[in-house]
């Protein structure tokens, strides 16, 4: 590239391949430079649509994304797809496998797909995700589709992102009566029985149904519903109808802005706190005060939570020195 | 109780159950007053064992805890167990079952049973479970249990607190391949295979033996590994001398103190950044700092990683007035 060249953000923002590759990899991996990018994307206003899709293993996800990246591409949309591989290891084979069969739109220029392992790192999974989409919407992806597994709270932080989310369920899996008892009703904004064809959908979908008049009772339950069978695509065109009349309902009810705003908001505390451990990593290396202090506590002379005041106090007085 | 009646704490230490059950509430939802209390705790020292559990769903942690209870009890020991629900909606009624097979001790006036759910709480839970854990200890059980399901983040958590780890192992899950090369390797100090006399406890016991070999080339792998059938009992007392001979081990070669430190020193990083946050918030309650910001970010004018830049210079201005 000669030095009159497009910048690494314009090559972003033109959708380049490799330039959108390598701005999501400083982003989840926290590169040098990533801050700055990131500075730099949510300047710009984006128009892409976020769908989260979430569920318990094994209830199909990564076949209904692929239907849907399919059904998106039909009506010439550019899909683009995250997702998060679990951070637990008791289920982290299984899904790595599932993922391979989105490959099929491995060679459509508009299709990119990349997976985000966790690794287990703290607090970093949300914002990396969030970030990662971010950079799909700005490289001009219409649609944005977070896959994520199960609800623990890195799921729901990934799903506070979205402007929808998909609940996938399926039946016979014997958990759907704790799921639905137990908050994800307000996790999904569109629930999804797939494997539709399987004995117990019925019986799964009175139960969603039942549910969804308990918590809704004004709203005819089949605005929040679909029923698909991902792997033949049956129902499929069908939900992606529903998404778009939520999505609809969302932006015209102002839902969709308290949205945003909630997920800002999220994204702003995460880089607040990254500020504050950042002065007080410099200030701990120049005064080892936590070193210190874990020596008075293992021998006794000191419980932590006064260590803790006592170092916040010196904090403060050292980060007087600095402004 | 009469004026001149024993404290509160007093009552801990002498582990009164209704003082015991009452702290650790008081702790567990960081109720009015569990700072103070929390500071008393860390000033005394205490000498109970603490002993991890964990494993997947299904591997029957809730009945080994169970026998070991019972195993510890012949030999007088005092037992707390501290049972941390999963978080994820989509296996809590399950485990929610198993806990109600350990009841059988509830008559048991030195046997103390306790579930924390997690309540998707960030962060909180590995601290409380900590504190929950010290409690017991302060109250005279000698021997304490922190159980969990699975190895997600806030389970790793948990685990670092206990002083040795038994990752308990299933046959015929189809999970153990996975568990084994995914890092748990390790989180777990003794690998028990449970289910011991199912089809396919040879095979993980033996796929165990190997892992373990690799890992730890000088060492007889018996020394990690223990095999039982928890619904008989078999086995278990050959657990119970496993987990001893292993605490001597870490003893003696300073692991203990090691894993020790590193528990105080987590904790004091959690306090610290509670009194931080406890600051920020304050000086947000007075500027109204982040809906500021957040006005500025939804209409675009503003980008995050700046936003949050600005708002950690001015808090630290103010903080300069408050000390």
């Amino acid at each position: 590239m000669d030095a009159s060249g497009p910048t690494f953000f314009e090559r972003i923002r033109a959708g380049q391949p490799a330039a959108v590759a390598r701005a999501i990899s400083m982003v989840a991996d926290r590169r040098d430079g990533y801050l700055e990018l990131l500075a730099e994307l949510y300047r710009y206003p984006v128009e892409g649509v976020v769908i989260g899709v979430t569920g318990p293993p094994g209830a199909g996800k990564s076949t209904l994304v692929d239907a849907l990246i399919a059904q998106y591409r039909a009506s010439g949309r550019r899909v683009g797809v995250i997702a998060v591989d679990p951070s637990s290891p008791f289920t982290g084979g299984a899904i790595l496998g599932d993922r391979i069969r989105m490959q099929r739109h491995a060679a459509d220029p508009d299709v990119f797909i990349r997976s985000l392992a966790s690794r287990g790192q703290l607090g970093g999974l949300g914002p990396a995700t969030a970030e990662a989409g971010r950079v799909l919407e700005l490289a001009g992806f219409d649609v944005v589709i977070l896959e994520t597994v199960g609800v623990g709270q890195a799921e729901v932080e990934v799903m506070g992102v979205a402007d929808i989310v998909l609940m996938v369920l399926v039946p016979g899996s014997g958990d759907h009566v704790q799921i639905l008892k137990a908050g994800v009703m307000e996790i999904g904004d569109l629930f999804v029985v797939n494997k539709g064809d399987r004995d117990g959908a019925d019986r799964l979908q009175a139960e969603v149904e039942m549910l969804l008049r308990l918590a809704w009772p004004q709203e005819e339950p089949a605005r929040r519903m679909a029923r698909t069978v991902a792997t033949t695509g049956e129902g499929v065109a069908d939900l992606a109808e529903k998404i778009t009349g939520r999505l609809l309902a969302f932006e015209r009810s102002g839902a969709r802005v308290e949205r945003r705003k909630r997920h800002v908001e999220r994204q702003l505390r995460g880089h607040l706190q990254r500020e504050v451990v950042e002065r007080f990593h410099r200030y701990d290396r120049e005064r080892h005060a936590v070193e210190g202090a874990v020596a008075s506590l293992v021998s006794g002379q000191n419980d932590p939570v006064s260590a803790a005041r006592t170092i916040v106090a010196e904090f403060t007085n050292w980060l007087k020195g600095t402004v």
